[in-house]
């Protein structure tokens, strides 16, 4: 079934001790939608400017992922600017620039009505809700934020979790969000604030699910998948975003969601979370074969499986 | 068969966010026992000053603890102050007193000579090597060791890597043993120096095993146990000292050691951990049942099991 991702569609300027690059093709849609599209059909809503061309166009096109709720608009696409010197887990932010997402105000084509699927990749609330607001009928929806919408814009936050199945968040945000250091106390919070399933992300250590019904039937109410140790972290940046794409991307391409799909969608997650780190930004998702991808579950699935 | 475990039995005065003790049973050899002893027989070699009295005694007879080889000396047992007030993951030192550690030379009682399994915890690399060297017939030699004697007394640490078959050590301990920040780059560094098997304690996020045999046969390299999220994280001490002795004190009690015995042993380890953090001290290791430790084991492995 297809997924509707909102989000960011930008250029980053990142160093990493591995090396730097300027102004490439970025974003948490564009990570997230190149991660999905090896499971199903994706399409984008997103603003860009006038430096989307035809040579991101292309990268997009090479996924089949449809650009139809792509608006371009004038002036320049969203720019961030950060390094991950000092701590491969941790990106230091040097410039973030809004520029035409300043005035975004998302449409969904109708060609993208049919999705059952909707995430709401890490962009500010007010527009997550605007969108989410638009598709009232979507079977799952999923969503991601960051401590910025966290600390500073928590009542539009706050809505948007109401209307969410399941929230994507890394460690810190978590326990922020809930103002609470415990991770199983903090998680079983958030689980009160909208979302009946909550994703904590790990970076190397991998990503833990929670879910408020086992933990009501008095099931084992966390599922923990790995993360594999990479030869080289080339470039951490949106293994999140494709965590997401994987997880949620395999979620809409089963029939049924069942615990073991669950189970699964979080290795898959894994899975492209760690190719995405292993080169510059988006280049290794765009190189991505499937058999790839079924390979590395393989080794996932031996990385802690006892028998 | 029998462990011996050469180690500190000492006290600790600990402060957490969950409350404070004072001055109570504590070192890595009596954590290590205390969760090996679940498992198989554990005899203890050790130093403890007067301080160290029948109360005590009775912690280790109550486990069967063969305490034979903890020599009584005088002056006082070793000492440690601690908090983890600000990070539950790493513990901030207030004070350290070797006292009757100071001039200990560890004797091995006959009666310990027919151990095949001998355990190194975490103490002076110059008494961990003369130990292994009173002790050269062993099957399965492990041992810890920590950031000081990695940074201050690195060729006394090298010698005992030379003759250990597993080491357990954490992250940071990895990486500055190594002097290589990338973690699968590190376990290959430190499997050079003489032990073939190392487990990476990650806190929180569980335990991964490197085995260089595995490596080398182009098998998967590593095996990575979850750790479970706990409702209350009371007290950290010893917890790693505790996933050392369910994972040595598994091995040991095993026929044959097959790589599925090994991921069943890092699963115990992650058990015995967990436990060790539920209470302070030494109070749950002491409280616990083998049925228990089981129950925990089952939801081990559902935390991680696809299927």
């Amino acid at each position: 079934m297809a997924i509707t991702v909102v989000g960011s569609v930008a250029f980053d300027t990142v160093e990493t001790p591995a090396g730097r690059y300027e102004r490439q093709l970025a974003g948490a849609a564009t990570y997230f939608s190149l991660s999905a599209s090896f499971f199903t059909d994706v399409r984008v809503i997103a603003v860009v400017g006038e430096d989307f061309g035809p040579e991101q166009e292309a990268v997009f096109a090479a996924r089949n992922i449809d650009t139809t709720g792509i608006e371009h608009a004038a002036g320049k696409s969203f720019f961030w600017e950060g390094s991950y010197l000092e701590n491969l887990n941790e990106a230091k932010t040097h410039n973030t620039e809004l520029n035409v997402f300043g005035s975004f105000n998302p449409q969904i084509p109708d060609s993208y009505r049919d999705s059952e699927f909707l995430f709401l990749a890490n962009i500010d609330p007010v527009l997550q809700r605007r969108v989410r607001e638009q598709m009232p009928d979507v079977k799952l929806v999923a969503g991601d934020t960051m401590n910025y919408w966290i600390k500073d814009h928590k009542p539009a936050l706050l809505e948007v979790l109401k209307g969410l199945d399941i929230l994507l968040i890394n460690d810190t945000e978590a326990r922020m969000l809930a103002g609470n250091n415990n991770l199983l106390q903090a998680a079983r919070a958030v689980m009160t604030m909208g979302p009946r399933m909550l994703v904590v992300k790990h970076g190397e250590y991998g990503a833990t699910l929670f879910d408020k019904a086992a933990s009501e039937s008095h099931r084992t109410e966390c599922f923990r998948a790995p993360a594999m140790p990479l030869e080289e972290v080339v470039d951490p940046t949106g293994a999140g975003d494709s965590f997401a794409g994987g997880f949620f991307g395999y979620l809409a391409s089963q029939g049924e969601l069942t615990p073991a799909v669950f189970r699964h969608a979080m290795f898959y997650g894994g899975v492209m979370g760690s190719y995405a780190c292993e080169r510059f930004g988006t280049e290794r998702l765009q190189q991505l074969t499937r058999e790839e991808i079924d390979e590395r579950f393989k080794i996932f699935r031996e990385l802690t499986h006892l028998d």
